[in-house]
């Protein structure tokens, strides 16, 4: 395929903004390039403009960018809050890039973009109703409901950390008592071992199996509430804690079976690791910008 | 229009089963009958196509049998499993009458048919992205995303009263511990009050405001959870406890504002009552028989 149909597909994280060049046909990622997301709303459209700057400087043809950030992204390009960004406050941040790069821009929640990616390229290939959860800093969640990204009416769909799991549970740094990601984001992980890892492996020794097992019932918990929900055939697990891998997966897996309510009259929901990594927010909005979903 | 595009929307409750001819064009209901939902599957068909048959014997043309169930009812029309239903499990439900009615039938969840009569002709006209929740014995769910019905990978979406909101909390008749239809349903209401009531109203005078206002902040706190997941546009109140009419619905929606994480950020959620009371199930599943999801 001609070079003219590459995209940019940029991840603004709390400290980076990664955007990665990625053929929309394959999702593979043909570059790289990195800055800090520090700053304001204007700083931020800079920064991004200036990603795309070098790499068509590096010669990549950018037909279209896709953005994917944490938080409330309204459909229309405003960024209405980021945990990520105290700086970006109800900020049209789709359309001033858009102006900036001179190629359209597409927006969506991150981990509604990494579901995407994950559904068409990685471990949500061949179901029509997928759950994406990304174990973190907090919890995100991405979904495809019959075979299409589930947005909401504004874009704020699955923000599914925010789920109240003990009504009158301690109080999050968010100001909600008891909301799920209080106990099953990787923050929360930490927090059982008594140490940070950014991102946990299956050799992580810091992790006792009866910790681990708490902890992935803590998981499976809010997994149950999105199936009573949602119905999913399938859920992914993602984010740096996914990095433990199969004893994550099994223990998840494991408890949901038991908290399930009618479990012996459903079929059983599938939990798998998701397979894209980091990328995947990144290669999402790519897809998004090529009018993926 | 003619008579042969007259559909019966079959609602099947814990006692009754009600059958509606309703005309799928605008809704209106045309006649009724009603039958025992007593006794095993095949009871249940004979039943059901009885009341088929008394409305043919009155001169309606039935095209088509729209069945709406509470509990896991499977999109091929096998009925998994109701509370209702105890002795109706593992049942081929739709294809058994379809068999014996002889004209094409359809089978869904009886709030997500609800949910979709509400969308086409009553409260949720004019929004793509609805939730409604019926607060009754228990508390059903239904939804629309982006105009469609959400069924789920089995149909078995919207079960959200099994949502867990207190992981600690006390056991459900379920088995479950804490799960929200334990707080918010109407026979939680009835718990509070002391005294059962099928059907509340506004004039209901053993209702205290600051038990309705208790109340309130259980139904709104699963919404606020829904909500996060789903991003709807609008909320519906129906079931019958909806017949408390607008002090339900301010005090859901004043509670929804306060528990919505990032409210300040958000579009507001509209909640608004049902408007199509005991028939929405019925009429709900005649749409559904006429291909209307």
């Amino acid at each position: 395929m001609s070079g003219d149909d590459l995209v940019v597909g940029v991840d603004i994280g709390g400290t980076n903004v990664r955007a990665l060049v990625v053929d929309p046909g394959d999702g593979s990622v043909h570059d790289r390039a990195r800055g800090s997301s520090a700053g304001d709303g204007p700083t931020l459209v800079a920064t991004i403009a200036g990603l795309v700057a070098d790499l068509r400087d590096r010669g990549h043809r950018v037909a279209a960018v896709g953005i994917g950030v944490a938080g409330l992204a309204d459909r229309s390009g405003t960024l209405r809050y980021s945990p990520n960004l105290p700086g970006v406050v109800e900020f049209p941040l789709g359309p001033e890039v858009e102006r900036a790069v001179g190629v359209p821009v597409a927006m969506g929640n991150d981990a509604t973009c990494a579901a995407l990616a994950e559904h068409r390229l990685g471990a949500g290939r061949g179901v029509d109703d997928l759950a994406l959860v990304t174990l973190g800093t907090g919890i995100g969640t991405g979904f495809v409901v019959d075979g299409r990204l589930l947005w909401g009416a504004a874009g704020f769909a699955g923000e599914s950390g925010h789920m109240v799991v003990e009504r009158y549970g301690p109080t999050h740094h968010t100001g909600q008592r008891g909301p799920w990601e209080h106990f099953a984001s990787g923050t929360a992980l930490d927090g059982l071992v008594g140490r940070p890892a950014p991102d946990r492996s299956v050799g992580d020794d810091d992790l006792p199996a009866d910790v681990l097992d708490g902890y992935c019932r803590e998981v499976a918990l809010g997994v149950a509430n999105l199936v009573q929900v949602l119905d999913p055939a399938r859920v992914l697990l993602g984010g740096g804690v996914s990095g433990i891998g199969e004893p994550l997966r099994a223990g998840v897996d494991r408890w949901l079976g038991g908290l399930l309510l009618g479990g012996d009259h459903r079929p059983p929901v599938e939990v798998r690791l998701a397979e894209l990594g980091d990328d995947a927010g990144a290669v999402g909005a790519a897809l998004l910008a090529r009018g993926g979903a």
